[in-house]
């Protein structure tokens, strides 16, 4: 058994670290800032992947696999692109080992040199767009919908694991169009399924908007946002879609013939959410006793674990247990049944309350006696007694209760952390405190960079649901038109 | 529509490469050796792994993620293993790229060089042993039983189309056990499994054996593999898992308390199947009007065109090729309607042909008044008519007739180019014919050498079910206990 977590009041970030890596969801590895993915880390990301990559077929997209290696000739086309990522790219420059003739051990072979170095992949806008370019002669060749799953690099100073860390596995999808109008559509359309997928199956309440100019993707014209409140008042972003424009169909110089026959550039998106949303779900619901995980995304949303004296007490529990472990899957519902005899059960139950399991069954000679089985919610910490057979019914309705009741927590904790402020300093000193701040904007990226120099703040998203109003900007009492969301950020 | 292939008579290796491109597929992409896997190449490659990934699931194992990048220590800690790898190693050596002060753009910045080179994983063995070792203190913590789903690289210099690419997508397992009986046990069932995808999926038939000393994976102590006959009478190595002893544990000094509370090394496997995969499919059932797909792995099983001039008639042909697409699909077939009005019925019938649909549908305006459905074969190319009331069955059926026709093809293609040699010319002979060829060997790598430099053969196994006999070697005419598996191969 684990030893107790540091609390989150005490330290916040100690506490996220020590339950990533004590719940068996990630560790660090020997190489900076890169992180091993635990299989029960792993298996929560399954289950985000196979959802969301439900919604993008769902929505006509197709996956495909780009390379990982990018030449740094296609890397440097797009200028503000180039800019936004040149320091963070990981460069690979010669192509084979050798031993030393010195008897230094294995070194790099100075002759295996590459002509022009490859970049590895921080995003594949670039070899996506020399790619399509082949691909789009005319109007029939579009849209092109596709998605990628792949692992990605940013060489990143500062590495906390999930929430930033120099190598992260995500999903890129890069759409191409022939119209503006059809490529904001798709925009639009991905961040309404992040926003969804967040709130529905992470139990994630989350602020939609477009960021301003200084918060954009480098290439992009408008990047989308879902913006999600952690419980240290940390702003997470916690998904992008990108209006791209013309920016890389001009740069890789792909055009298409019209149905009149005209040349014109193509219109593009992209988008993407990665293993930051393994952060942003542990921050969100998490406690001072461990992970609490969501129903929908638990790799087991109930584990069974027996109370017995000698193998005998054992053979029966577990007999009983394996009946309820199959009326429960044949409910759909995923079980896990914890008959090692090399761990006591009440170890079992601290693992599994540090491991965020929704449903705890246990079940021991009394209940048999009794016909009963008791059950303990992770999310309320609350133990009820239920007769076994009517165990079926009440798993999956606690099961839904559970998954609804993170949300509303969520969402009351954000309500009781999002403030409107009028005047600068009730700005500050809630920013201080933490949390959501709505405030008005003179719409300058002059004055959004006092801000965050006074305050860290930063915005974090002009909302899409903004009430039009007059007002006067919070900083420089300059004309501004809606409140935008602003607040300390990861 | 793509034009006509390349005949396989006239160039192989031209008609493989034309299929893989007007199949849309996969292509080459502007990094040497690094293939964009397009789409429909992608959709088979999914359906290959969530096959693979059940059967890897259902004996146990669980998905982990590991670090792209491999420190050059950890790399270098095995010493045959490094041997193996070191010549096609993409190394990373710096972390930043930056504008050039001379104007020449953008290039890497020579202050941000790493300590300590990284190399992209051609396989994950060292990384994973290094973290193993922290996992593992006691028999408690063992079996460990962990795949990856990755990319890898290795620096290849003669490539093609998934057969051999600088960077593949794989599967890697990684397990870890107490004992050496339960490591081989391991190593053997996870042949098993690729046997039997390879047989009941691919329905490609393959031979299952070890590979001789010569062949084997660098680190292993022993490598088992299954291996195909492709339509040029070349073999092509489809997977491989491998027994590593105690090497990795011993490189990485992973020990384990035994339940006496000893100290003893941990026993280990390896195995993978790649992107390699697509290749072996391709080539085992394609033919010269492009793919055969054997409806197991088909994207869609089904595809239906309709006949129609003008809206009237599509709007009413459509009608029925919904209902029998939703009849089909209710079924658990894959279904694709392509009411496209840009391309024509002839150009459909092609591209199909071209992309491997198992069954094609034909329906127009005479078949509604009948009642009536065209249906094409792809394996035989054998067209019939059906009611449309009996579609249902006749697709379920056809397709399992498929599945199991193009497996017993191939088998027939197998056993008309598998021979048995006494004598050594009689070898060189039929091994210049290609195919399979059993002949008695010494067990020498001596032997084993020469005659790979004679005749370009390697051995491809010692089958797992070779007879024992009293036999002489073909080369050396000293002893030998069985026949071994020769062949040319990719």
């Amino acid at each position: 058994m684990a030893k107790k977590l540091t609390s989150r009041e005490k330290d916040y970030s100690q506490w996220y670290n020590e339950l990533v890596q004590s719940a068996d969801l990630a560790e660090n590895s020997g190489v900076r800032g890169c992180m091993v993915i635990k299989p029960y880390g792993y298996a929560i990301w399954e289950k985000m992947q196979a959802e969301l990559d439900k919604k993008f077929k769902e929505t006509g997209h197709e996956n495909a696999y780009f390379p990982l290696l990018i030449p740094k000739s296609y890397f440097s086309k797009e200028a503000s692109h180039v800019d936004g990522f040149a320091k963070e790219c990981a460069v690979v420059t010669h192509y084979r080992l050798k031993n030393d003739t010195n008897g230094k051990g294995v070194i790099v072979d100075p002759d295996a040199k590459l002509e022009e170095e490859l970049i590895i992949r921080p995003t594949s806008e670039t070899i996506i767009w020399e790619t399509y370019r082949k691909w789009i002669q005319s109007y029939r060749d579009l849209p092109i919908l596709i998605n990628q799953w792949a692992n990605v690099m940013r060489w990143e100073m500062r590495t906390r694991l999930f929430i930033r860390t120099s190598e992260f596995l995500w999903q890129e999808g890069h759409t191409a169009h022939a119209t503006k109008k059809e490529a904001v559509e798709e925009t639009e359309q991905m961040i309404d399924i992040y926003a969804d997928f967040a709130k529905n199956f992470m139990a994630m309440p989350v602020v939609k908007g477009v960021k301003s100019a200084n918060e954009r993707f480098a290439g992009a014209e408008d990047t989308y946002t879902i913006e999600a409140l952690m419980q240290d008042g940390k702003a997470l972003q916690a998904g992008t879609s990108h209006f791209l424009g013309q920016n890389f169909a001009k740069a890789f110089d792909v055009r298409f013939a019209t149905k009149e026959g005209k040349k014109e550039y193509v219109w593009a998106s992209s988008w993407g959410v990665s293993t930051r949303l393994m952060g942003a779900l542990i921050m969100t619901h998490s406690d001072d006793n461990g992970l609490v995980l969501p129903p929908k995304l638990a790799p087991y949303q109930v584990v069974i674990v027996p109370i017995y004296k000698g193998d005998e007490q054992l053979e029966a529990v577990s007999e009983v247990a394996l009946k309820v472990k199959k009326e429960l899957e044949e409910l759909g519902v995923f079980v896990k049944f914890d008959n090692r005899d090399t761990h006591k059960p009440g170890w079992k139950f601290a693992e599994y309350e540090l491991k965020g399991v929704p449903l705890r069954l246990a079940l021991g000679n009394r209940d048999l006696e009794n016909g009963t089985i008791e059950v303990a919610r992770r999310d309320t910490m609350e133990k009820e007694t239920f007769q076994i057979s009517e165990i079926g019914n009440k798993v999956v309705s606690l099961l839904d209760q559970i998954q609804d009741n993170l949300l509303t927590k969520a969402m009351k904790f954000r309500e009781e952390n999002t403030h409107n402020v009028a005047n600068y300093e009730d700005f500050k000193s809630l920013i201080k405190k933490g949390g959501f701040v709505y405030a008005h904007w003179d719409g300058t990226s002059e004055t959004e960079e006092k801000i965050k120099q006074d305050t860290k703040a930063t915005i974090r998203c002009i909302p899409e649901d903004a009430v039009l109003e007059d007002g006067v900007c919070v900083f420089s009492g300059k004309k501004s038109i809606r409140k935008v969301l602003f607040a300390k950020a990861y």
